[in-house]
């Protein structure tokens, strides 16, 4: 039972340092355990605050991302009577899908703001099933772009798709520059689920 | 120092109890918590189960979904001196990663399935960021590969891309099915953090 003793006496120093901050009650915070082991706030504030960085990044990347690929749009300078050659975002299935994704999530991340604010002033367990579901939306929407860009940029000659970024250069710059926002987005959204559960085992 | 000494003493009690039902000391298991608030074993070996069962079942969409995909292959019956009209997964880039990275999450989960059968016989928290990563990486595939499937469906007349699965039929469907496969384990992986989101809750 050595390794037992040796266990009481770090945890008993956990206490005495907790103890001395002081902890105010939670929501998901069970009461009997407060009484023997407050959690260590200071570890808590510090998750809390790095969630919120986090949440700002991500939403930068995010709102960045769908905003790129919402404007990106380029007219070739040489048009015939019956055509003009335009691309557009929306002439693809999937970069609509990817405005409409990025753009829900930007919305996400901006509402939970104020709750991460919140959670900096008070700790309390945050949501990692929403982050969780935002991450799972913004991976989906950003490798389901990758996939078209990298299509755009090289094409397929076994089912003779050509690839249309030598003429569509600046669509195509936009294009990639939003998806690897949004593959920036998703990594920060992860990292926040990460951190959560880090938060959600100190409890 | 009351609280303190009290902590003190649950922990020897905690100990007492454990060393009781033959427990050896586990990596995210807070003993003082257990003393007084003795963790549900009952709900706690119910998740377990559930991890087991849900783990299964992703393996299986995964395991399909890697084989779906790997053996789609499509001769047409006519050809030409010079050509010979075949489809196989390996002339996409998109659903070469799709194999591969199917086949790295189904290797994780059947490596996982005996962790998780130790979980159910002794509840100790489960990893869920490894699990992340193989969602993450699930997600991406899936996704990327659907929007490759809607493309061969559809095609895209703005850059003149044309659908080829008039042509390649059991090809098309081979993928498709493999797509939804691929979003069934993701699903299910998904639903796999979230439960052991709660078994860290009740920790």
């Amino acid at each position: 039972m050595a390794t037992d003793k040796s266990g009481e006496i770090a945890i008993n120093m956990a206490e005495t340092k907790a103890s001395a901050k002081g902890t105010a009650p939670l929501l998901n915070y069970s009461k009997a355990v407060a009484a023997v082991e407050p959690p260590n706030r200071g570890a808590k504030k510090g998750l809390a605050v790095g969630d919120f960085v986090l949440r700002l990044c991500a939403l930068g990347a995010a709102l960045g991302a769908t905003v790129a690929m919402g404007t990106a749009d380029q007219l070739l300078p040489f048009f015939t009577q019956f055509l003009q050659f335009e691309a557009q975002y929306d002439d693809f299935d999937t970069f609509r899908f990817f405005v409409m994704a990025l753009g829900i999530v930007s919305c996400y991340l901006l509402l939970s703001l104020p709750l991460s604010i919140i959670c900096i002033i008070r700790p309390l367990a945050t949501m990692p099933r929403l982050s969780l579901m935002m991450a799972a939306l913004t991976i989906a929407a950003g490798s389901a772009s990758a996939s078209m860009v990298y299509l755009a940029h090289n094409g397929n000659d076994d089912v003779n798709w050509l690839p249309f970024c030598q003429q569509f250069g600046d669509f195509c710059q936009s294009a990639s520059g939003a998806v690897i926002g949004s593959l920036l987005a998703a990594a920060l959204l992860l990292i926040i689920i990460i951190l959560s559960a880090f938060a959600l085992k100190r409890n």
